[in-house]
């Protein structure tokens, strides 16, 4: 009899990108099932995913509504355990919620709600209920972060004295230079994404990375927002002041108008003895800077680099591992976490890394909005 | 119902590194399932293997010999469609001739076998039966070999006037100046791996790399292979000129003691109007160099690749996919043939290119005994 | 008759770093021959100096105003008709000023002054006298500076969005976590410094650079300083958000304390057809994204270059030229200016920069002093 | 009294491209001042040269042997003591001669001459002569290649295991396609380059620079050449395989006709206990690879460097020296040589790598001939 956890889908339809990602991180390390869901609004797509998953059409359901009531009054053995929520942004709370409420376990993209004090809500159902909860922080999974993060909580570069996190894509600019696109694209549409594109998008991605990497919290910032045209409402291009919990000071950058540029997430980190930096576009390569000794370059696999990290890597040095590998380190975790087995921090990104980056992105709007100020996070 | 092929493994046990790529693999477009196989010779590794996969143990065989019979005894719908062999090099060719004769698909490891003769015989029995059978070179997977395979066909670089294929590894340095370990390892042990050390392992993978990217055939060959150690009888560095089928020249260089290297197979193809240029362990960058330009890097997942390279990826730009991604599309490309439906020479490697391995194999050995003479290929 | 500049040196002895950058670079194109100085206000290293340099000892002086007084009273033919000054911030003023009123041109190392006042002072002078004044940015010498700013000039990027330059370097992180170095150091000593040690050192490079290749004027800054330790006074650690006359945003960040960096800046322009990034320790490579076509990469010496471009490479391409060719070419505008030949905006920085940077430093440091607010630039 | 050591030149006039390296490294560091030459066969681009160079007039020659007879002739104090010959191949021979013959020091271009006799002749008389003779391959001056040379020296990567030195170029390929271009280059004309193109331009390069730094010589080699073309006489495209003095096993590759390649040395050296390899475009990172710590990448300037790297470095970390500073180490060590001063080997290349480069020209040649066969050095 197999162990597997049962997993349910909200999005994740043929037609959707990161669909693909959630469906093979699932199954990477024969810890879930695919057994139902909800794929796609769209319901001819809906059951031609789940006909290509080999799914039993009973499991697939009309709405998310319909599948929290239908799975959890089916018997343990059967009912699914997990629900990944891969909707719009504004959806996640309310689906979120209402599986939380009905007992599953969730694993929910980013970010995780429109508000903080949805996230809050969120998290206060989640430890009442005693659940586990993930926000996909997907670039969290790579080895070398985790290397990165556990030489750091390691005092290897000593005290963090300067940090710069940035997350640069092109891919809107040729969106928002075309009037007809930018109104129509639900990115830049608060009744979807909230009050922000590229902070909700991709700078929330660059804050959990910086508060990961640091094992410390950013206190204060200062956020300096850009949406190029009047008709446009929400950020596109973000400059953030931060105030890291030990006082030191650093930058929080991210942008959706690096034109050409595709996904270049970076980490920087300076400590008192060494520095540390990585590129999410080069994931497998970590670069230790130190005042006497030579660059050195680590990679995963190797026997130097931390039990966390080699936990994440399935290949000996030199079988480039990618994104997919990445998540599916983070669905591993989970697993491990919701079959009560030992799992270490850091092995995914919880309901508390999803409350920050909304806490995060509702101050830096408002930072701007009054002026670029200095706030504090909660 | 699910259209998905009933997969069997020999090989591949929870003990076994290249296991976890071809499971992983398979299961990433949902075109396989695994069903049942031999996955280890060791039997609790054996079922403990099934179990995770949450496969029914009546379908878990104690040999081979034992899983061909009994499944191909089972109805159509139920039965193993296609075989994947993951044992040391000497099994290759009675599994895969066992499971051709009765009518089993094979996706193999390289090098197809331990004799161009064996290899032969494979060719025969499975153009005979008119199956599928795929010698997983897992590096061509990757969608910028694709890119630079289907460039070079399109005559993007002109006439093929030099070309450089390599393979440099450093994983045998501390087994081989150790005489204990270099006397126990098994890819140096002649009756487990056959004539070659790194011709087998890696330096097929060299050849087969330059004769698909180059659209054309190696002629012949000129070896000097070096064993290090008297009582080392297999090669573990090898230097190879060659005379490709338009007359042009170059080399095949593969070694396994290049200390503290990983996994480098590089490519580069010399043309008349320009050339190409390819690192496995930086798999998502290809670049191209013309007299009057600048240098142009190409990545996946931009509408400027081919067909055939963007077929290869399945995240946007800028979302690394590594070695597991490129092996899902030879998987891929195999559930469409088998399926037969519409797919493209290249998807994935065939019998034939297991063949010219093997004939590259012996010749390179023999050019090197007899003092290093050039030796044609068939 | 040789038609060589006679220079004259201000520092620059011996045992001077900066020294040797300059003495090559004026020699390299036959422009100048080195006639006298004060070289060290250590006699005997400026004696030395002068030796090795084959000057007449009667050239040597004690101090620059003898310098001054002396060679001003020389004939046509034989006096200094240029100065190098290369001596500690708090000189640069009264130096360069009784240069000027001399008739003396001058070369002055960064930053022109210590304070805004003394710089427009300066120029003043300067523009009263008719003589060339340049500022030793020196890596705007490099050859893919020039090219990034004439394809900027061109509209080859589009319109500017967004930018970014960065100047990071570790070497004070020694000197600040020992109280006995970082008091004693005169970078951190505001009588030799002025009020700023990285901004004024390094951020001037960075605010330069950002000038410089996009062509247009910094508006308004908003800076957040760091100093790390309350006995030291100057700032060693700097972010900075900058509007641009065009109303775009982006940053300028440096710092003294990325342990284990050695010398990075990197100027980064993003527009609305495309994108230029380059980097000063990989100087001969220029990175031009655009949203449709591969990631382009230029190199010096290739006909596809501007003539400004192309003017500041020697050898063909391949051939990697470094800092004392940047600096070369640098002293070659120099030449052409004080010689009254055709030279072209951006061969070297003008006293016009060093006014600019002047400004910048005294804003930034009294908009952290404020608390970080937004400043103008007049 | 100046101590500065008379040079003269042979070639390297105004339109010359090597000629501009040689002038401004010979200046570099306050050694060497140019008196006089030949510095061009046409008389108005000699005397034009030297008038930009500020030389008297009456130090111009109409030829070399008039220079080497009125020279010769001159006051110790005022004559020329050191040429430096800069000419088409086979001019080196009867020109070195001349002035060795005279009594002066030569600093030569490779290849040395055009036969091996000839470079045997040249090293008799150097010898019986008791003067300083350097050829200039001038990528030996980095302080990366000092570097490297020591580390091996010193055992830090163990025995030598394997050995692969590269030279790629692409200059060639736009010429050698074009009948008429191809009939009239002088590199590809034997009565001016000798018996090779590629081999004398090149090969000759990779081939010193892996006897440099393995600090051994190569024994015997088998040598594949490629012409293209019918009517082209001289080798565009080598592959060598090579027998090290310790038995080890390598190739050395190079090729005029990698379209679009630039100037690709590299070396790369493989031992029993690490690796290392260096790249002339990039000449500032050394690779060091182990077998279980991470990669380690050194750079000039730091103290972790050998005595001989770091006197090969002008400016701290980070600030890039290239070409023209490698030229000047080797001049600078010349110049040791020449006024008796304290220098090590390895500041500079002797007649000895010259007399070794046409050996392994002539042999390369020989071995092609013959079918590609071994042939010893001597």
């Amino acid at each position: 009899m197999s162990n597997k956890i049962k997993l349910g889908f909200v999005g994740g339809g043929n037609d959707s990108l990161i669909g693909v990602l959630h469906k093979v991180a699932s199954v990477m390390f024969d810890r879930y099932e695919i057994v139902g869901g909800v794929f796609s609004s769209n319901q001819s797509i809906n059951k031609a995913t789940a006909s290509d998953l080999g799914i039993d059409l009973s499991r697939v359901y009309n709405n998310y509504e319909e599948m929290a009531k239908v799975e959890s009054a089916l018997s343990p053995k059967s009912k699914i355990e997990a629900v990944c929520i891969l909707t719009p942004n504004f959806l996640h709370f309310p689906m979120a919620k209402t599986f939380l409420l009905n007992g599953f376990h969730v694993i929910c993209e980013k970010p995780l709600s429109i508000s903080l004090e949805e996230a809050k809500e969120l998290k206060q159902i989640k430890d009442s209920k005693n659940l586990v909860f993930a926000v996909t922080h997907t670039y969290t999974g790579y080895p070398m972060v985790r290397q990165m993060t556990k030489m750091i909580y390691n005092g290897v570069i000593g005290d963090i004295q300067r940090v710069d996190s940035t997350y640069f894509q092109g891919w809107i600019n040729d969106i928002i230079h075309d009037k007809e696109k930018r109104n129509s694209t639900w990115r830049l549409n608060p009744e979807i994404s909230g009050v922000s594109s590229c902070l909700a998008d991709i700078g929330t991605h660059a804050f959990n990375m910086l508060e990961l990497v640091c094992g410390m919290k950013v206190n204060k910032i200062l956020a300096d927002l850009n949406t190029l045209y009047e008709d446009n409402p929400l950020d596109i291009d973000v400059s953030v002041l931060v105030r890291m919990e030990n006082g030191c000071k650093g930058t929080i950058r991210s942008t959706q108008i690096a034109t050409g540029l595709e996904n270049n997430l970076n980490i920087s980190v300076y400590g008192s003895k060494g520095s540390l930096s990585w590129e999410q576009e080069n994931p497998n390569y970590l670069y230790h800077y130190t005042s006497d000794k030579p660059l050195q370059v680590l990679k995963p696999g190797h026997l130097y680099n931390t039990d966390l990290s080699l936990d994440g890597t399935k290949l000996p040095a030199g079988h480039p591992e990618g994104i997919f590998d990445a998540m599916g380190n983070i669905y591993r975790g989970v697993a491990r976490a919701i079959r009560g087995e030992k799992n270490e921090k850091g092995e995914f990104p919880t309901i508390d890394e999803g409350v920050r980056g909304m806490d995060f992105i509702e101050k830096a709007v408002k930072s701007n909005e009054k002026g670029n100020i200095w706030l504090e996070l909660d």
